[in-house]
Order: structure tokens, then C-alpha cells, then sequence
């Protein structure tokens, strides 16, 4: 227990309607973590994976955003449609997806 | 940015009064985050560290619940006043605080 090979976080954040920095729940987050916490049941992952929300990570503009430890990785602009692509790619495979990371989507911006 | 040597989650959930689980916010999890954040601030630690409120993180009965990344030390019944000797212990001097392992608050419960 409390030892698991992932901990995946979802930043939940929402502000007010029309504030300048915008929000990752804004940006479908909410649905994002709950898609992370279905898929890591399906796959029976519950004594290995964690789920959480958490507050503001930071890159708002590039939401929804996600880190998973231990590796570190951030992705920006998660969608549920790329949920399934994460966990099995990285989190079962070891690969994190490349084409969802931060640092990709912070050189475009 | 976004290259830190430590990410300092603290479980932020609260339950309605009288809830059977309890919550870490009712333990106080709300002035740990703060204070986490005050210390990082006063070390100017702001590029090298980042603390994150986040979900439920589990262990209720033994609050407030904080977990260090990329170690994935997990921390139990942490007050505001554990907050600066987990800053220099663990996260300025890389030795985590023993007294406070979640491990050890649930070998005793």
C-alpha cells in the first residue's frame, strides 16, 4: 500500500469565468482525471496506479495539464481521448507519449 | 521551469462535518500547504521546488497526508509545525524526516 510505480496527477483547477490565465477545468480536466481513475479500474491497476487532483501545475495556458511520478513527465493539453494512449504507452509500457509533452507543447507556444 | 528537484503534494480534501473518514483539512492540511509554500518562498527555493494541494491521497485516519516526488516519500500527521524540518531535512538535505513516515504512523494505528 502507498507504494505504487505511478502517481498520476490531474490539475483540477477552475477560476472564475473570464479570467485571463484560464484554467485547466475549463479545458474538460475534470473529465480527464475521472477517464485516468476509470481507465487505471479497467486495467486492475488500483495497488500499482494513483490518481489525484491537484491545484494549478503552473503551464495554464497549455492545459489540461498532467505530471506522473516518479519519472517527472509533464503532458499539456490532455484530453480524454488521449488517456487510454498514456497509460498504455507510458504507464503500463514505459514510454512516455511524446507527442503530449510540455516541453513540446511550450516550444510551439 | 517545470525541472524540479522536488514536488511537494498535500492532500488539501475536505468531507462534510462528521464525516466517518475525516479529512486532512480538518487536520490542518490547508496551513501545511501554506506554510510548504511560505518555506519554499523564504529559500527561494521557487525554481527548484513546487508544492501542489491535491485529492484525497488516502490514508485519512492518519492526516495530514503529504507525498514528496521524485522519492515518493509519504508523509503522515504533518502539521504546520513539521513543515520546516521536512524543508531542511529532506528537501534541502535529501534525508527524510523518519518520525513522520506514513509507514510508521501505520505499523502504530
Amino acid at each position: 500500500m502507498f507504494n505504487y510505480t505511478h502517481h498520476i496527477f490531474v490539475c483540477i483547477n477552475q477560476r472564475p469565468a473570464g479570467h485571463p490565465k484560464g484554467d485547466c477545468a475549463t479545458k474538460g480536466s475534470r473529465d480527464v482525471f475521472k477517464k485516468f481513475q476509470e481507465e487505471t479500474e479497467k486495467r486492475q491497476l488500483w495497488e500499482k496506479v494513483t490518481v489525484s487532483g491537484s491545484t494549478c501545475l503552473g503551464p495554464c495556458a497549455v492545459g489540461a495539464n498532467v505530471v506522473i511520478y516518479p519519472e517527472g513527465i509533464w503532458y499539456a493539453k490532455v484530453t480524454v481521448g488521449d488517456v487510454e494512449e498514456i497509460m498504455d504507452q507510458h504507464v503500463v509500457g514505459g514510454k512516455p507519449v511524446e507527442r503530449l509533452l510540455l516541453a513540446k507543447a511550450m516550444a510551439q507556444s
